[in-house]
């Protein structure tokens, strides 16, 4: 054990900045009032809440900061989009989502099949990317959803937005498009009406807001009945008494994000660079599952062959690196990753995959420090195998 | 306008304890790790969760922890308990509840209705009290669900929980008692096992932690399908990162509310019965909507004749005094509350009804201030009314 902490899983969760702590603080003290009351002690909380909700529609590029919607995490806005919109279109049963969707979705849409509902579930390719002419050929008439991440949040690999959009909307006018965008926010611009996108969905631990707030576009063209019903909040799409902090926290955070975009994929995706080189370069049974594949900044998923990722991340966590493999949804299942499986990653390389996720506060010294210490562990690790043949010969492979 | 706050409105949301923020501040800062996560940053952030999953089962006294589900709010926790036991008992199509419910539980019947429900609203008398007869004959063996306020949060008027689960379960012991006990939480002891209930929801903000953490217990024997669908958290039954933070902070909060109840119960009553007996006594056109009703220990709700309720308000919010007419929740509505329409308040006090809700932050100095200065502005207001007449009438009546 050690008092060191290098947080190398940013797609998990991420530290709050302390600027959107500091955003937050006047809402826990002074300013506790109910958003919708009448007085006057109301309306620093109800301008705080307007003034989020601007930052959030900016963040995203919607037309109209009407068409934001606050909710209490990622996993809220997709079930409140897919939801909302298959309750407001009942006639129409087709779905159509990818293989490698967050388990929220995929298993919101196992949920969806046993009521009748048909869901298509299109594949990618070996490096993760989307099959679009298997899209094309997917969507029909009766399709009332087309639900596709942005990102995955295994491999950090992108989807052409404006692509699917424009296959999807070709084929079908009326198809409504969902983006999961919690991998991207703060990564890559977003850009809800260059891209064609009817509902885009955030999560606000993912870009140094707190847990526990997300928020959900809804263009002003696309009808979905409530989650949550009761009060008026959210324009009667989403009731409770507004989470006053967050909300302004998580505005405050968007606005960061904004800022650091160019850090981000300058930096941060330098130091990203950095630490896969020198783990492919160094290490002859590391494997990079995405290829060529357009990604986000900060992630990169890297194979270890013949060895376990549990073990790897054990031996990671004793000095103090947070790393992680599959996704922090589904930890405690020794199954393989569903993403890396869809991908057709070797049965050799799948079960010592590991994630590693950066941000703004990565540091060089600590991507050096990985650096460092990795081959000793995958080392340790590797001599324990019980595949010493398989290794061997992989060895003399990558030694030509 | 004035700097002072005298915050009477305690029923529409209350002021972070000191306490509480204290202890939620660092999973805002150091402890950010993501609770699912394999490595031990993590450990904290998981026992954080599962130590206020104790203070919550200690402060509803379920029998087990694994009874216990946090969720974003009250509405959420009302959401998930109802559309929850009506998923997993798809051919009961029978509800019952009151016509004084809270508008997020109306609102959802009312869209339950159009789905094929019948719904059931008993009626209250005068004083706010639930008619237990018409409870007792309107449930059948096709009552999948009874939802019931254990208090009214615009008249702190308690219902006889005990009472009402026997009357239930006597006529059919498979219908299952939802309690929405948002008003209740921090006021009265709250015992799921001694009272027969099957579920019961809470919301943080409404005994000082923040807003945007609930609770809803649902009793082992009970089996309800998830609101959220998504990963595996809270035992599958409310996916999304878990709010390390507010849970934390809606622990805390209910262990403070369990060590405050004695002063809610002597102090907090001792302040309410004073601001309630000298507003009734030294006002000739104030009435106590409640009569002898049994409430909670913060609320009094008093209608002033011939007046508007909203122009007292504007009075008092000149003076920073925050009261509330009806619920924060339908506020801007100018509908008289449907709760004292329920109880035939007589029209000439519902649209001049205001709800006083203390807290045990409220101070005798404040209680002073408004006995003090309330006279003077029902005078004023009282003077610009239409029905001077009536006044008279009244205001003789009244001295002899």
């Amino acid at each position: 054990m050690t008092e060191k902490l290098i947080y190398l899983d940013n797609n998990a969760t991420t530290k709050v900045d302390e600027k959107v702590l500091e955003e937050m603080m006047p809402y826990f003290k002074e300013e506790y009032a109910n958003p919708s009351s009448m007085y006057d002690f109301s309306k620093k909380s109800s301008k705080a809440i307007k003034e989020a909700r601007g930052k959030i529609k900016d963040f995203v590029n919607a037309n109209d900061e009407k068409e934001i919607i606050f909710t209490s995490c990622g996993s809220e806005s997709a079930n409140t989009a897919i939801r909302g919109v298959l309750n407001y279109n009942k006639n129409k049963k087709h779905i159509i989502t990818s293989k490698v969707e967050h388990p929220c979705v995929l298993n919101l849409y196992k949920s969806l099949e046993k009521q009748g509902y048909k869901v298509d579930y299109i594949g990618v390719n070996s490096n993760g990317e989307l099959n679009l002419e298997e899209l094309e050929q997917a969507v029909n008439e009766n399709t009332a959803l087309v639900s596709i991440m942005w990102a995955n949040n295994e491999t950090g690999v992108l989807n052409p937005m404006d692509k699917i959009s424009d296959i999807i909307k070709t084929k079908n006018k009326d198809t409504k498009l969902f983006v999961d965008a919690v991998q991207v926010a703060g990564k890559i611009p977003i850009d809800v009406q260059a891209n064609g996108i009817d509902l885009l969905g955030i999560s606000g631990h993912k870009f140094h807001a707190p847990k526990g707030i997300g928020a959900l576009y809804v263009n002003s063209k696309t009808m979905i009945t409530p989650l949550i019903i009761g009060g008026h909040q959210e324009r009667g799409k989403r009731a409770g008494t507004e989470n006053v902090p967050y909300i302004a926290g998580i505005g405050k955070a968007a606005e960061l994000a904004q800022d650091n975009l160019k850090y981000e994929l300058t930096e941060v995706k330098r130091l990203r660079d950095k630490l896969e080189s020198n783990i492919i370069n160094k290490i002859y049974n590391a494997r990079l599952n995405t290829g060529v594949a357009n990604r986000v900044p900060n992630t990169t998923n890297i194979g270890f062959e013949y060895i376990e990722g549990e073990l790897i991340l054990l031996h990671l966590s004793d000095l103090g690196i947070c790393a992680s493999s599959g996704s922090a949804c589904t930890s405690g299942s020794l199954e393989p990753s569903h993403v890396l499986r869809a991908m057709n990653v070797p049965f050799t390389a799948i079960h010592g995959s590991i994630r590693w996720s950066l941000s703004r506060f990565t540091t060089e010294e600590e991507i050096d420090y990985v650096i460092e210490n990795l081959p000793s562990i995958i080392e340790k690790v590797t001599s324990i195998s019980p595949y010493q043949k398989e290794l061997k010969a992989l060895k003399a492979l990558k030694s030509k």
